[in-house]
């Protein structure tokens, strides 16, 4: 078992205003403190370990200088948080990191009136704290009142879009709020895009930077130390309007680089910007993820995501797997496809690993695009690839591709390009909660003319559908699979294309058939083993493709049976809605269906493992039984009886 | 009637490839004659017109230097094509755009191969082209052949993330492509934001331009007569290692800013381009929208939209109106919320007109916020100052709320903050075709957790839901209204908050109830009339909610007729599917019901006047009457005997 560190100083502080006591050799010690607790935490825990022990003295300083919860500290992504949790009364819990019912492994407004503004997906924290400014200066009103926003976003972050939106919008509006750019040169990934390498010029070149500073009069705003340099280059440069840095130009003041791991330069900088910023201002913090513990500082990711780890030796204990993940059946799937076609390209927005397409990146190095947090572009890019005759496999989480959906719609199914899409991450995700659940795609994409939209029901499944994706040149295809490992089937030496639009029978039975789409299948053969012992042996079909519809198999399963029930990992409006219009359509409610659609009910659920939060959403093999009975009128103990 | 302007050069050219063998003088002849030629067939249409007019030369020297359909133009937004589409072997049918079965007021694929990528949602063109490039250096196969790749932008459409994320990833791929940036100070609206501020600035300063191309070295890309200028500033720079323009910085070589009206300066600057670009190169292009015809220079817009107009005046031809507009109806009636609440604010995503927050802009200047071409932005904006206290009016064409979705679920949805999203557009818009239909909306939000999602039946109703979205504070509310006039109901003093998820009864009748959502209502109780005659007399209600479903009353008109039919200006997915899956849930199915859901058919509808576009979908009153009918199994012949 982990020992829980020494933290006398830790002990003390109950809640950030405790902080103000301290001296700054004292914040210092604190950070040491935090430090060793994040990491205790974690070790017990598992979650993102790298990106908070990056921030520890930033997270430190930023509620020594500022008065939280009034002042709102917004944390990009908010996967850096955990030094935050510990120093806002919710250090007694914080060994319940991502766990069912514990703390949430990001930001979250219910969990705490220091979350001002909950994350989890990247990019949001700038447009978040100019909301919070222009809130305040509007005469808002909220509990714990309103006073500084200051964002902390990662450089990673800074490739989305939607961050340079807000700081457009933000270098407009001329409103006071702070910026600070956390600059580890590693957001999940090793960063990319031209931002990311001029950030790096940024803070190769630091005489170069005091001068732009001081060319935009910032240096007023400078500490002691930093301002005599400062003042010299700002002789150098008189007469100069046009230029900066690029933050200059887009209207922010720009303060740094400064070490994020100094005390002695946060602590001045945040207070002279605390006592004199006027518009926005934009703070440049250069910090190392996974900083002061070594496994971590040596691990490739940095230590971005660890399981349960030995503080010592900074070793993971690792369940053992008996099946491959359906990230890594996508993946090698996808080579197989690409090595005989060179058409075949793959893009991914920041998630090489995630997606599992670092392999590609690796073998294919051409023909794979990383294209940084940005799926707006990247399914627009992916268009033009398909325009321009290659075959791209967009690969993204489900939860992620709501970043790109008018461009699926406009840009994709519009021009009716084929663009193959691997929705990795469908349905519930376990310990990322709610903010990750790819619980809409099925929904937003099956209702767009000229989609196919597929989900595999298992391991062996992905493969086909790869295979199919890859074959299929007519339009925009979507395969969406979950998190974590497959059945443990036997899988084919190679994918086959599927026929489109038809799905399979697993079992003929009577009365009841059940119509699964994804991977619930395991559930429904599970309840039916139950039901069989109750003397109801109910017919069991995989649709395959939520669209087209396999008209035929489904009219015939209503036909056939007294009931039908449709089983899937999504929202209303996705499968079962559209079984629904067709038998609609058809007539076939006319005379009589018992027709029940199981869809994730009408809740954001919370993290847990996720069977636990299928059985929230009422969907494991015990409920899809009892579904079955209840909607042919069999109660438990009639059935049991029968 | 409109004369036919006196074009001699412009008979000549039946494609790109004929000018070629035109002088330099001969294609400055040819730019003033197809800018007379727009102009007269924008009068007999209506259209895009000021768009088009500024980018006359640009469209010229752009066909004249590279080879196109081999070589990709790409028109952000696409609105100013005309010019292209003369240019582009449609000239014959140049006199029926945005008109049914005509050209498309958009570049489009299927429209043309000089149209190698479509628009209409604006800053996709930089991600287009450089997936072009891409797929042309991979070995890429297309009919046309894959060359150069040039991305036309406004700056309007630079306020848009996605344009930054293309440029990020451009400048990192460094990939030979063509951006040039159409710089008119002027999208549909004057532009809002930073960036445009900083382009401002770049081209007051032409010298410092100068200047700063050359330290970056495109001195040797610049043709000849701005070459001698720029050698002579590189030599002041020597040594600056980082700097340069905001594009330099994302690693695009910079050229510019030239005047888009002088052929003596695109030409050459093209040439030599094309002949010694090697990596992405941005060319900064000052034009003015409307140039050339006086009353779209002289208009606020500069003729951004017109309807047909008198050539020699100016003067549009309007259709007199019976009827507020619905966004009228929106936008006044947020005037009389705002007027008694001053935490209610408004936030347009470069649609001030549009939306019709440009008087809410007038009045309550610091409470309204147009955030640029940035919606993802917008969104969270909005999310935070609910957060802060406000009371966000979130006003968006339903199309493009669709780039904002992720942010809708994200930071809206799960945290549950009462944003109102006043959803404008919403179903089949007419002449701007099939990009700009409202189709999805509901689909996609009525799935969110804790989201109310409202449709108004006509112009009153919307003014109830204006009051009722300021009401409610407790989670995000979404009402949505269609394009154009309403129905000319009596309008009420005062909008009255609507009880939530509760419908209204229209009339009570027999047999078959028809349950509506939206302003289809108006062609359900048409329907009604011309059913009254043959002897039906349908029961008729507005359900003013998809989300929360009037439980109680669709129950009760499942129990008390024969059939029932939902009909909506929505996808499948949507309100139909929600309440086909309460009465699944209920088992209202089990014993027949003959429920039918009309909802828009799986296909884009191309570019009509909505009521034809409804008749495509098959939603208008004749059809819904045939919907009654059948479904009741009563043949029309048959109907007319009872």
């Amino acid at each position: 078992m982990t020992d829980t560190p020494q933290t006398p100083l830790l002990d003390r502080i109950k809640r950030p205003a405790d902080m103000k006591s301290l001296s700054d050799r004292e914040l210092t010690q604190l950070a040491g403190e935090v430090r060793d607790e994040t990491i205790s935490a974690v070790s017990v825990t598992g979650g993102h370990l790298g990106a908070g022990l990056g921030v520890v003295e930033l997270t430190v300083a930023l509620h020594a200088v500022f008065d939280t919860p009034r002042d709102k500290i917004i944390w990009d992504v908010g996967h850096q948080c955990y030094p935050h949790k510990i120093l806002t009364e919710r250090r007694d819990r914080i060994r319940t990191l991502r766990m069912e019912n514990g703390l949430s492994g990001f930001t979250k407004r219910s969990e705490s009136p220091y979350d001002p503004f909950g994350a989890a997906h990247s990019s949001t924290s700038i447009s978040a704290a100019l909301g919070f400014a222009v809130a305040r200066d509007l005469g808002g009103v909220v509990p714990e009142g309103l006073g500084d926003a200051i964002a902390v976003i990662g450089d990673g972050s800074m490739s989305a879009g939607m961050a340079y939106e807000a700081m457009n919008n933000a270098g407009h509006l001329k409103k006071r709020m702070i910026v600070i750019l956390n600059d580890n040169e590693m957001s999940i990934a090793p960063p990319v895009g031209a931002m990311s390498a001029y950030l790096s010029r940024l803070y190769a070149e630091e005489p170069f930077q005091e001068l732009k500073s001081a060319a935009k009069g910032a240096v007023s705003l400078l500490p002691y130390p930093f301002r005599e340099g400062a003042k010299r280059a700002k002789e150098m440069l008189k007469g100069m309007a046009v230029g900066g840095t690029l933050f200059e130009q887009l209207g922010f003041s720009y303060l740094g680089p400064i070490d994020g791991h100094d005390m002695d330069q946060l602590l001045p900088v945040l207070r002279t910007v605390k006592a004199r910023a006027t518009g926005p201002i934009l703070i440049h913090v250069l910090t190392k993820k996974g900083k002061g513990y070594a496994p971590a500082e040596a691990a490739r990711d940095k230590g971005h995501a660890t399981g349960k780890f030995n503080v010592i030796t900074g070793e993971q204990k690792k369940a053992p797997s008996n099946a491959p993940s359906y990230t890594n059946v996508f993946a090698e799937s996808l080579l197989q496809e690409a090595a005989d076609d060179d058409k075949i390209c793959a893009v991914t927005a920041a998630m090489p690993d995630g997606t599992g397409l670092n392999k590609f990146m690796e073998r294919y190095t051409s023909r794979c695009f990383d294209v940084g947090i940005a799926e707006q572009h990247g399914v627009t890019f992916s268009a033009a690839l398909a325009a321009g005759g290659m075959k791209p496999f967009c690969a993204m989480y489900s939860t992620f591709l709501q970043r790109g959906y008018d461009q699926v719609v406009h840009d994709v199914a519009i021009q009716r390009l084929p663009v193959r899409f691997a929705i990795d991450r469908a349905g519930l995700v376990g310990a990322d909660g709610a903010t990750h659940a790819g619980s809409f795609d099925v929904a937003f994409l099956a209702n767009l003319p000229g989609f196919v939209v597929m989900a595999a029901a298992d391991e062996a499944e992905l493969k086909h559908m790869v295979a199919t994706a890859a074959a299929h040149d007519d339009g925009p295809i979507a395969f969406r699979f979950p998190r974590g490992e497959g059945r443990g089937v036997e899988m084919p030496e190679r994918g086959t294309p599927l026929e489109i639009g038809k799905g399979r029978m697993i079992r003929e039975g009577k009365r009841v058939a059940i119509l699964s789409f994804g991977t619930r299948l395991e559930e429904v053969e599970k309840a039916a083993e139950a039901l069989a012992a109750k003397g109801i042996t109910p017919t069991i079909a995989d649709a395959r493709f939520a669209k087209p519809l396999d008209r035929d198999m489904i009219l015939s399963l209503a036909r056939d049976h007294e009931a039908l029930i449709t089983v899937e990992e999504g929202a209303v409006g996705g499968f079962g809605s559209h079984v629904a219009q067709l038998l609609a359509d058809e007539g076939v409610f006319d005379h009589g269906l018992k027709f029940r659609s199981m869809v994730l009910p009408d809740i954001f659920i919370d993290q847990a493992n996720p069977a636990d939060m299928y059985a929230v959403a009422g969907m494991n093999a015990e409920q899809i039984e009892a579904k079955v009975l209840h909607t042919l009128g069999i109660s438990q103990i009639g059935a049991q009886r029968a």
